[in-house]
C-alpha cells in the first residue's frame, strides 16, 4: 500500500474507535436529557471528524479537509481529504449495521483514495494506487465487480425511493421494472457489494461531495465505473450511478437520463 | 434457559455452521454451471434445514416440523419446530448480512420460543420463557423494547413497499407519513432491533408461517407485541404488526384495519 493508502486506513481505524461505542446505546447513559436531548448519531459523527481531522492536521498540515460537519479548510490545496464520518445516520439509530466511515483522498482534483468502513462488521473497503480490497481483521482479499451484460439479470439497489424526485422516482421504477432484483435500504454499503461482485447497479440522487467521493476510488480500482445521470463524471448535481460493469450503464442511462439535472 | 430455549439455540449454531460458507461465495466454486447455474442461497437454505431436521429427529423423534423447504411433518404434534433457515434472501444473494436464520417452538398451539440467529454478525437474538436476550460470543445480554408513545416519534420498518398491494401500500403510505423515520430492506433483522429497542413499528404482509413465528416469542418475551393489521394474532394471511410499545398498535391500526384481509 501506498502511504496515503496506509494513512486513510490509519484514520478509518480512527473513526471506528470514535463511532462504534455510540452505536446501539454505548455511550447514551451520557444523555444529559432536556428538551433537545441527546443525539448520539450527531454526536459520533462530530467526535469522529473532529478526530479524523486532528490525524491530518498533525501529519500533513498542509492537506485541505472537506468534511461534513466542519466545513471545508484549504478546499484547493494538492491534497484534500473528503470526509463523511457516519454515512447511513438512520441505518445507525435503527441498529442495523450498515452505516459507514467514508473517507476520501482527492489530489489535483483526482479522486485517488476511497474507504469504505464498517466499524462492527470490522470490516474495510479500500480502493488506489494499489487496487482495490476488503481488509477485515488481519486479512486482506482483493476485491472486484462482477460481469453482467444485461439490465434484466442485475441485482440493483437504492437506499430509499422516497429520497427521489418525481422525475427521478420515475426513471428509478423503470430502471428497477427492468433489473431482475432489487434491494433498498443500504446507504454507502450498496457500493462496497458493488465493488465487491455481489451487487450489479446503485442508483442514488441527492448526494453531496462527501457522500459520493470515497466510492468511486473503491467501485474504479475494484473495476466499475461511478457517473452522473447523464453518464459524465460525478458532480454537484448529486444523481449518482454506479455500475459493475460498463454494459449496464448504457442501457440504466436510457431511463435516467431523462430524469438528469 | 430452559431445556428447549438451549436446544433451539444448538438448531441455530448448526444453521449458522451450515449457512455461513455460502454467504458471499465461499461455497461457490463448487458451481457445476450449466444452465440452471448454482443458487447459492437456495442450496444454503436447504441444507440448513436439513441438518436443522437431522437434529430434531435425533433428539425429538416425536416432534413435529414445519420448514419453508421440506414441508410439514406432524404439525399436530405436541411439539412443533417451525423454521425459516435463511430469511432475506436478497440479502443474502446481495452480500448483506441482514439474512437470518429462524427458528420457532410451538407447543399446544401456542408459540413458546423464538430464535432469530445472524451468522456472520454472530448474532442470536432469543425469546422465551427464560426471557428475551442477545448471545453474542459468549456474551448474553437482555433485550427489551423501548417505549414510544406517539407514532410522530415512532422509527417504523417494513423491507420493500413494492410487496405491499394496492391498499396495503396506501395504508403504509399513511403509517410512514405520520412516522419520525422510515427505514427499508431488513427482512426479519428489523424484528430482533425491534425487540431489542432500536426500532418501534414494523409492518409487513404476505408473511408465512415460518416468516413471522419465530418473531413472536422473541418481540413478546422483550415486552412488545405481534398481531395482524386487525389487531388480532398473526395468521395465515400473513399481515404482521409488530410494535415495541402498545400504544403504537392502536394508531398504526386505524390506517393498517383498511386494508386488513
Amino acid at each position: 500500500m501506498t502511504e496515503y493508502e496506509l494513512f486513510a486506513v490509519e484514520l478509518a481505524r480512527e473513526a471506528a474507535r470514535v463511532s462504534l461505542p455510540y452505536f446501539r446505546g454505548a455511550c447514551e447513559q451520557v444523555d444529559k436529557g432536556g428538551a433537545d436531548g441527546f443525539d448520539p448519531v450527531t454526536e459520533a459523527d462530530r467526535e469522529a471528524e473532529a478526530a479524523i481531522r486532528r490525524l491530518i492536521a498533525d501529519r500533513y498540515p498542509e492537506h485541505g479537509v472537506i468534511g461534513e460537519e466542519y466545513g471545508e479548510d484549504r478546499p484547493d490545496a494538492e491534497h484534500v481529504w473528503i470526509l463523511d464520518p457516519i454515512d447511513g445516520t438512520r441505518a445507525f439509530i435503527a441498529g442495523l449495521p450498515l452505516w459507514t466511515n467514508l473517507i476520501a483522498l482527492r489530489t489535483a482534483d483526482r479522486l485517488a483514495i476511497g474507504l469504505i468502513g464498517q466499524p462492527y462488521l470490522d470490516e474495510i473497503f479500500l480502493g488506489g494506487p494499489s487496487g482495490a480490497r476488503l481488509l477485515r481483521g488481519r486479512a486482506e482479499t482483493p476485491i472486484a465487480v462482477r460481469s453482467c451484460a444485461h439490465l434484466n439479470e442485475a441485482l440493483i439497489a437504492t437506499t430509499d425511493p422516497d429520497l427521489f424526485t418525481g422525475a427521478e422516482l420515475g426513471a428509478w421504477t423503470q430502471v428497477r421494472a427492468a433489473a431482475r432484483l432489487a434491494r433498498l435500504g443500504c446507504d454507502a454499503y450498496a457500493y462496497a457489494m458493488l465493488a465487491a461482485g455481489r451487487i450489479d447497479l446503485v442508483a442514488e440522487s441527492a448526494l453531496k461531495i462527501w457522500d459520493w467521493s470515497a466510492l468511486v476510488p473503491v467501485i474504479e480500482a475494484a473495476g466499475g465505473q461511478v457517473t452522473n445521470w447523464r453518464g459524465e463524471g460525478p458532480d454537484a448535481g448529486g444523481q449518482i450511478l454506479a455500475v459493475g460493469d460498463a454494459r449496464l450503464r448504457d442501457q440504466a442511462l436510457v431511463a435516467l437520463r431523462r430524469a438528469a439535472n
